[in-house]
């Protein structure tokens, strides 16, 4: 049985005591949370978030990347959304190892190196006040008045605020 | 008290019970979720999923983009994971606007057409399949042996599998 196989079953018992069937489609709490990819970062169990609150964005170091930008802009425009909250955290992959090395290992063992820019970062804090700016910046967002950032304490399961 | 306040007083109290200081970097399960931002979609409870087991990579519609295509390669060749399960959804907010429509309104008020692709689409099976697609002819990442597409139904809970 497959790790997909086992989710499938436990989505099953899920759907089984499933009992919100009209949730709201645009998010309750009018706020959309950028954060990493990590494992060990359970956004709604960290923030006390409910089934229907939040917008959840989520990728490879919570950078803000054009795709951010477009999904943040569907969430404020589309979805009426109004607040932002970034979220890295300790002890990130992205932190241990460079551009360099790993587009020379892709292009080594597939003959491509990829264009895009893998966003790995040394300062996570520094990481988390570019993605800040990298908002700021952007012409297509129009709510821009609570634009937070945060380092998430994989140690401590607690949020630190990034000024 | 804005939202953001409100989500940080919830992680105070879910620090102050935090118990597991020392979840693995690497996803347990070895597995990747790729789902649609959308509020009512909780991943962790719809999969049974618990901290440390799985990535879970997210944007508006749960499309396959370049962003999602790095974090995947990120996922696989630097954390070991070897598994993708891609989940859109029933009642998308992405299926009830064009990409006309959008680009329009946002080049009327900003004077600026966003150079990115919407990603909307008006089929939601179809974008399931198009997401597989996209990873299939990706030469970046090097486990395609599991890649498995399926619909969330906001109504009952229930994955359905896109074959």
């Amino acid at each position: 049985m497959s790790t997909t196989d086992e989710l499938l079953a436990n989505n099953a018992a899920y759907a089984a005591s499933f009992d919100e069937p009209d949730l709201p489609g645009s998010p309750r709490r009018k706020v959309t949370i950028v954060a990493c990819m990590d494992a060990r970062l359970n956004v709604f169990a960290a923030l006390g978030l409910r089934d229907g609150d939040a917008h959840v964005i989520r990728n490879a170091g919570g950078a803000v990347t054009e795709d951010v930008i477009r999904s943040l802009t569907i969430s404020q425009r589309q979805l009426g959304t109004e607040e932002i909250v970034l979220i890295h955290h300790t002890d990130c992959g992205m932190t241990r190892f460079t551009e360099d090395e790993l587009k020379r290992s892709i292009e080594a063992e597939t003959g491509i190196r990829p264009a895009w820019a893998a966003e790995c970062f040394a300062d996570v804090e520094g990481d988390v006040r570019e993605s800040i700016a990298r908002i700021n910046a952007s012409p297509f967002i129009p709510h821009k008045e609570s634009v937070r950032g945060f380092v998430y304490e994989v140690e401590s399961g607690r949020l630190r605020e990034i000024l």
